[in-house]
């Protein structure tokens, strides 16, 4: 096992195919002999998290807590991917300027809006059109994509085991020219 | 790397030696090829937890916190060495209860108040002596020991690095007979 940590965040929109992209690099990662694990979103809410809103200010302590978090485990040796929709650039921002020098990658997972609603994969999108979710992200909370992400993911051109392989091929290569 | 994860929570007044096992610990835990990570309540308090104070309300929180990264560590397949106060058993119980089975070992570092106070590493007793410092555990406010702890670890007997081959020595075993 190889115990080269970084923190990998795969941010966009819920529906957009992190957590799918996420877990299936994570087989593909474990594959080559890597330490690696998801931070899944939904699950921290109900642990590290679990006294968080949506709120603007605890959507920014949620991502300080899972990026906080994230880089213990990265300065472990852990490749952690995180699968958190970050709406906020100035969130991930304060990831980046918190992490070690080449140890945090933004991938923005960038799927349109309107296909992530038409996926709806929780039934979420249809809740908060019916205003039954408030401060949803694309809905009635706004999503800022990233400008300067290391890696771009488009899930309407090429699907998710594709997509998982550019990442752990790019996760490989920077861990590889990293000392 | 042998990638099977457990919480280790080393409990015990301030001086009373924690770090210095657990990162003893550590250097053992490397050289027998575990992936192992020392969780230190004071580079905590400046991440993490970095919100928190030392009322009771906060250190409930902040010993739930470290608990929550904690384990996501130890699910990743982490050793992880919390040396962390911890002072009140309602805490440290919260903690057993959210690990799964086996997962959470408590262990005691034994050595009294007084001794530690002799030692007084970082000067925070006559600090709070002075009253300089506020809720300082065995001086103003109080600290609950283990009644069933898995280990404990007297520091007035044997030394540090005898103490912490007691411990890897456990962990080994307990590890080694768990899935």
């Amino acid at each position: 096992m190889k115990a080269q940590g970084v923190l990998v965040w795969l941010t966009g929109f819920s529906g957009a195919g992190k957590s799918t992209i996420a877990e299936t690099a994570l087989q593909q990662l474990q594959a080559r002999g890597r330490l690696a694990y998801v931070l899944d979103g939904d699950r921290v809410r109900k642990g590290l998290c679990s006294d968080l809103g949506f709120s603007r200010d605890d959507r920014a302590e949620n991502v300080r807590r899972i990026a906080e978090a994230g880089l213990l485990m990265a300065d472990a040796g852990v490749v952690v991917l995180a699968a958190v929709i970050a709406p906020f650039r100035l969130d991930r921002d304060r990831v980046r300027a918190r992490a070690p020098r080449g140890r945090f990658l933004e991938v923005f997972v960038d799927t349109p809006l309107d296909v992530c609603e038409a996926r709806d994969p929780k039934g979420l999108y249809k809740m908060a059109r019916k205003g039954l979710l408030q401060d949803f992200t694309g809905i009635d909370s706004p999503y800022e994509p990233p400008l300067h992400a290391e890696l771009v993911l488009r899930t309407t051109e090429t699907d998710a085991l594709g997509l998982a392989q550019r990442l752990v091929d790019d996760i490989e290569r920077r861990l590889s020219s990293s000392p």
